[in-house]
């Protein structure tokens, strides 16, 4: 059991978890409260996505004292045939040099996933399509982490769905780049979690931890996670195993929910606040 | 790769699958259709839940042609109090009454869940109240089949959610009546679903095989299930594996949809029954 967190020293934000801001509003409130890092999501970057472009996003980084844990989130790389897959290696080549252009320390991986495809050979084309961006990584020693997704996101979103999945990959490609973002939401079910958790320290792939709660009764699939300590998940009890396994890096509250989405984003940054002090 | 099923000599139909009908239209319709079995309901059965009450459906039964694979379903063992838990254990006890009252040959355990309780002591609370069972089951042989769910229904429906969870409490109590129930809705996903399902026959645990196929995109956590062919489960694949472990039992349909609940009951059991030779 991790003990209580006494300052925020380690805190870091997703923007997406403050879906209804922009980049300078993330980046004017997340300073404001003391917190020191973010995680920045492709929605506020990328022109094609509604962002403010990757020059502007650039100036308003590096103007900030924000430290950038992760540009979120590349991947998405089986598709049925070649072409389409040649296609993602590419997009994951752009959202490279985004996350290089924003000082990012990682790029977090959603692996994808086709409906129908068999899952074994999705996961060896996000081992391939994994392969295929490290050259454009090693100058700067940009890492890739591998975020397993909840086994509900297997058909059409992530065929990579547990810790044990996504290191295997790890260990085939046995790169000092490729690593697992480990995520509560996704993986705390897991009777193989804290056992994963160590396994991947030790083999110096544990890159990211990603803090949230699941609600219960969960009322939608993507967009009805919950503050620290409104689910049922037992966060001390995860970030202990996380710290035990020598991790050092941020705590990223990362929430997709409508129902915070629509609420006043300062007063629920306030909560976010307390909720990482008081239970995470 | 399994081959093709040639014929209905293994089809069972759960009562569920067609939740408008009745017990005795559940009965009418399959021996029209010429299928050979069925797994029975609780809610057509139990006065409390809408049921005909367990004389009349033993009566139907027993005048009908049709095998009862299972009675669906106990469990829910979990609670965080031992008062909760003797309730369930003794809610259970009347279950199996009324399984063997209608000559089923095994009775399907939903393992139940609490939210923000540690999953490891739920797990071990559904070992303790399988285990208070047993005596109750010894007379007849009645089986027990422990139904890993899928881990989106961790926080409050199931506590067991991968097939080696269900074959480790099996292995626990190492009783021939204890068993494991594989559906294919729960476990498509895991990437030991081959060897859990060589592991568990080679145990004498393989209990049932139930099947229907995942929709993708899935809009509801409960009520979303397809007919096989119409998701992204590769039926064919996972009955290779079943059978080439050696499972001689019955597949079982067992679909919650609201969208087929809402269809032409008639039609509907064509659709299945074609859909099982085609594609399962």
């Amino acid at each position: 059991m991790a003990s209580e967190l006494k300052d925020l020293s380690r805190l870091a934000v997703h923007t997406f978890t403050n879906k209804p801001w922009s980049l300078a509003e993330c980046i004017e409130h997340y300073q404001a409260a003391g917190i020191p890092a973010m995680s920045v999501w492709r929605n506020v970057v990328w022109e094609e996505e509604g962002g403010v472009g990757i020059d502007e996003a650039t100036r308003l980084v590096a103007a900030s004292e924000l430290d950038v844990v992760a540009y979120v989130r590349g991947g998405f790389f089986p598709a049925p045939d070649q072409a389409g897959r040649d296609e993602a290696i590419d997009l994951n080549r752009l959202w490279i040099e985004q996350a290089l252009a924003l000082g990012a320390e990682q790029m977090v991986l959603v692996t994808g996933a086709v409906p129908g495809l068999p899952l074994e050979d999705q996961r060896q084309m996000v081992a391939d399509g994994t392969a295929a961006l490290l050259s454009l990584c090693e100058p700067e020693g940009l890492k890739l982490s591998i975020e397993p997704l909840h086994p509900m996101y297997a058909a059409e979103r992530s065929c990579v769905n547990t810790m044990s999945q996504a290191r295997a990959i790890c260990e085939q490609l046995d790169h000092p780049l490729v690593g697992v973002a480990c995520d509560v939401y996704h993986v705390w079910w897991d009777d193989r979690l804290e056992q994963e958790i160590a396994l991947a320290a030790q083999q110096e792939r544990l890159f990211a931890f990603h803090i949230c709660d699941w609600r219960s009764p969960t009322r939608d699939f993507l967009t009805d996670r919950t503050l620290m300590g409104e689910g049922c998940i037992d966060l001390r009890q995860i970030r202990g195993w996380v710290e035990a396994a020598g991790f050092g890096g941020y705590n990223e509250v990362e929430i997709f929910s409508e129902e915070y989405w629509a609420a006043d984003q300062e007063e629920y940054l306030e909560k976010i606040v307390r909720a990482y002090l008081d239970v995470s």
